[in-house]
């Protein structure tokens, strides 16, 4: 008797949130497949036909989650993992290999299909000029998978080395004093007028751009959907009268207005 | 007399090449405008109507190019600046902000939208699994804007800290020696077995990803349309038989498995 049909996983960034953001790739991936696997809201937002079947679970469970989109992929089903933004950056994709590598020889079997999707940082920056616009970083400010310690040296790092930082997960209920540890440290090496921008929900009907100095910055006004920017030395507002301020980072970097440290 | 109309211009994202990847706001705004200024190559992507205009220009002239469009949109004009990619990564995003704010007062009150798109690294990351799982950075390799020491600085800090690094801009027939110099010194900071990702014209026909070890790397392998993803020493390779290997950084750091450094 011949192997199982192997099947096939697609892992789907469904983008910041609005149906404008979501690149044709990604919506010719949902209607192909059957099985839909993801967080609760990223799978709610999901138009689906009558006989595509949601399977919605928990934030905290990326692990079994994947393993279950594996499990019914490896009996030859089309499945989907569904994440908010890009899949790849601190999200279901590296779950699932993660899964992958410590699974049954069956699912590397399975097809594998990322298919990438605009990241919250990006959208942001969008929102507000082009904060990105040279040398930057992301980090995870979760502390459920790496150790505080790696956090704060990777802040050190990106800081001392002039880099604007985005800063994904910032805060929850279970983590409500990390962001602002965070901003204390950044403040020992970045200038006080530094730009922070916090971005809620980025693209959607509620989005909240709120723009603070690093010197004034409430760790409260973020939440568990903000992504939040913090800027260089080297990034700079343009003020604009009756139009909201830009917030940028030139391409052109100059030593001697670098970071303090 | 009333001042003229201030006009709109809007910064647009192509994503990276294929246009399964334009999202449905990147097509919407090129519906909406009537003048196209960009590098030749991303206005050539574009299907115009007879009544759009392009306006092409070469690689370097991203400020005479933010100028011009910024200009022709304070007559009243609606225009589009064009990037490939996400416009806000070390592309015209930054640009415009850089000519608006050195420009006359009228520049300020044209109306500015900057709509995202799916960054080269995000679709490179996605054609191979998920290098960019955990914490990354991105960095720009070209010294026309900064200093070869301030290019090394930021290396030194990203490989030091534990970042997966990005590489946009990595090689070009005037930077011939920089991509290998910044390998030199990563390897002085990372494993040999760290994987490096050459990915070319991702998700376009003439796409090609290759991974080497970052000790057996050779700079020749990447052209102008390569970005080079550098795994931390946590980014890990599975092997799948028939199946193209998968690498990724887990969504979990273990400081024991960190860096030399």
């Amino acid at each position: 008797m011949s192997a199982a049909k192997s099947g096939h996983i697609a892992v789907i960034g469904l983008g910041p949130g609005g149906a404008h953001q979501v690149t044709p790739e990604a919506s010719a991936a949902v209607v192909d497949a059957k099985w839909f696997y993801g967080y609760g809201p990223y799978v709610d937002r999901l138009e689906l036909r009558p006989d595509q079947v949601k399977v919605a679970s928990d934030n905290r469970e990326e692990i079994s989650r994947a393993q279950a989109a594996l499990e019914k992929a490896a009996t030859g089903e089309r499945v989907a993992v569904v994440s908010g933004g890009d899949p790849g950056v601190f999200a279901m994709a590296a779950a699932v290999c993660e899964a992958i590598e410590a699974g049954p020889a069956e699912w590397r079997e399975v097809e594998l299909t990322v298919v990438p999707g605009v990241t919250a940082m990006l959208a942001v920056a969008a929102r507000i000029g082009a904060p990105l616009g040279h040398d930057f970083c992301a980090i995870s400010l979760s502390d459920n998978l790496k150790p505080w310690e790696t956090i704060e040296k990777r802040l050190d790092a990106a800081a001392g080395g002039g880099f604007v930082i985005a800063l994904y997960n910032p805060i929850s209920k279970a983590r409500p004093w990390q962001l602002g540890k965070a901003f204390e440290r950044l403040a020992k090496i970045l200038p006080a007028s530094t730009p922070v921008i916090f971005g809620r929900a980025a693209g959607r009907p509620d989005e909240k751009i709120v723009v603070t100095p690093l010197g004034d910055v409430d760790a409260a006004q973020a939440d568990m959907a903000t992504c939040v920017i913090i800027g260089s030395a080297e990034t700079r507002i343009i003020e604009r009268g009756d139009r909201p301020a830009l917030v940028y980072t030139p391409r052109f970097s100059n030593p001697a207005q670098g970071a303090r440290a």
